[in-house]
């Protein structure tokens, strides 16, 4: 599909780089917008993000340890701090000039977002908010992480066009695509991207469902999806019977309901690394 | 051997695409002469053939699914039929301006040809023709595909130029060397290629000869093979016990004979798919 | 580390081009300096390289038999003899200008030196010695060979820069990085490289001395590393308990000591072949 006219990347957003566990057991390599960066926790326990290439030899340096003071090179012992300076460089002088690249990093209910472009423009207070990340004591949850082989707007386009639900996840919460043909579908544009609410009244559950809820007749099942540029899209779907009022108070009790959070961070033109997590009741 | 020049590869004639029996099971993906193409059978039975791209969202069709109507794209259902045309739009419109590449097919001797250039110029007048494949009832027979990732050429180049069988297939139909330095060998040209005939008179018959028609002296051995421009050889090769008039009466009862259709249909300049059609008495 | 900027490839040198052994199992196919060479020993013993294609149909030599004339083409027979004159064409004459590239070989203490680049300059008195190849029966030894993907110069600058043992070998030759930083160095231009000797007085002995020689308590440890421009390094090292005259004579009894001959023969810009001898007390 590399012969779809892509749009450029976009380099000043925050993107996740990693789930917070990711770091616990030590430094890791990533490739996040064509660069190959390297996220590691300090001594104090921050995370922080490098070029993943010591200035000095070209060696990795996700292939070394988080040490007290920063990430330790594996080959000659030389220490670089979160913002990149060379804080140990044994044998030898430190110098304000020998350095590595770093990124602005951001860690905050259970991610580590990472700022690839200007630093300058790194407002923290873009970074996508999404409180149900915290409530994991009120919900199961589920986390995961793909490495995926596409452009990654691939993954917006399909999270933003249910109409496929009928055709791809039959033996989950698809099927009868007729139905998702008569789907009610209100789109609103906002500050950063777009926002749709879809309601299939008087619809057949899908297995998924009628596996967790048990629903027995028709249902009135809704979808809101919401795109925050570049990468972000936030979901709300669930069902209640059909004919219990369900369309007026969705969280009413009873009936089944989901939330996810899915992100979708460029690895490059070709690739991205999709970022996943579910809540249900 | 990529640095060898090679000829532009021949788009106005027809190739192989597959076996009939490999549409049985759906639709299948084959690279050919540089394009991506699936290949299915319609709800009537018909082989048909198209650019493996949904014109939607990009999706490769072999992942679909055969209907009634055609081929089903197995992410938003649209069906294309076996001349491109989209005869389902879920949720939209068809529209004439709206299709897929098809291109031209034919099945014919258990073999789906295709014909990947202008299709005007599309005369199945030029299928090459081998009784043999009808005659499965009479002869035992052996067929395969094998992908190779070699110029389409250099197995043309072989089977013209026997001349290696003697170092090559030294277990089953070669070795002795010399006495394959020794074949007479009379060339014509034909309308669409070459033909030649190749004559070892009183050599030693190879293993797989011996195998196979228990041989105990020399042999007076034939090849004939005609090559018909640009994918296929006929070969009809076999022996006869020297001395029994087998030169003057190749089919006379005793000794072996195979016939064999071979078939080189390139996937791109560096690959081809190589049919092959083994019949032996 | 591709963005590092490299030297351009020397091509007027001897590089080793396959340990004696290997070709006693048939030709094999080695890539040297960007070229596809076959490597074996004729009907007489002796060792010789080829361009590794045919110059008839192309196929790699390399697939073919070394035989009492040369090196068989497995395809259709031809024979090519060490200095790349066809010797035998099956079926056909022989041509002085029908011939495949060779290169100057020269066999010598258990390696076969290739000589890529032009033959005129072949001088073998520039092959490097290292006598103690020669002494297997007074050391022990043992020999590998590693395909590396990197320039082969990262080994070069790994061996001529041994501040990396505190941080890489610290289970076998290396730990106590401090110890490394505080070493002598000693470093003398030589006609074709460099030459350096380190001393590390009254330091601990990592753990393979511990191992092979018993050490308990401080030793005076030596390294001594000869470069020879472009692709060898002549080592030197051991160790003796301090205080008992060590450095004086570096040769006394006791202690350990261990020395080898490396040797990164580049496959091309991002490869080498990394040739690895070692001899210990």
């Amino acid at each position: 599909m590399s012969d779809f006219a892509m749009e450029p990347l976009v380099h000043d957003a925050w993107y996740i780089g990693a789930w917070s566990h990711e770091l616990d057991e030590g430094p890791i390599a990533r490739r996040i917008l064509g660069e190959d960066v390297v996220l590691f926790r300090s001594g104090d326990g921050t995370a922080a993000a490098l070029e993943d290439r010591c200035s000095h030899r070209g060696v990795k340096l996700s292939l070394g340890a988080a040490v007290e003071q920063g990430l330790q090179c594996g080959y000659h012992g030389l220490v670089f701090d979160g913002s990149g300076a060379c804080v140990v460089n044994p044998g030898e002088r430190t110098s304000p000039t020998f350095c590595v690249r770093a990124f602005p990093v951001v860690e905050r209910q259970h991610f580590v977002w990472i700022w690839m472009g200007d630093p300058a423009l790194a407002d923290t207070g873009l970074i996508v908010d999404f409180a149900w990340h915290d409530r994991t004591d009120e919900w199961n949850f589920h986390y995961a992480r793909y490495d995926i082989a596409a452009n990654y707007m691939f993954m917006i386009d399909n999270l933003m066009d249910l109409t496929h639900l009928g055709y791809v996840h039959t033996s989950t919460i698809g099927g009868h695509p007729g139905e998702h043909d008569d789907a009610e579908l209100t789109t609103t544009r906002t500050a950063r991207g777009a926002r749709y609410v879809r309601w299939m009244m008087e619809s057949t559950p899908p297995p998924s469902f009628v596996k967790v809820a048990g629903f027995e007749g028709k249902v009135d099942r809704w979808q809101e999806f919401e795109y925050v540029a570049p990468a972000s899209v936030l979901q709300w779907g669930g069902g209640h019977d059909s004919g219990t009022g369900g369309r007026e108070n969705r969280e009413k009790p009873g009936g089944m309901a989901v939330r996810l959070f899915h992100h979708a961070t460029p690895a490059d033109d070709e690739n991205f690394h999709y970022f996943f997590w579910r809540l249900y009741t």
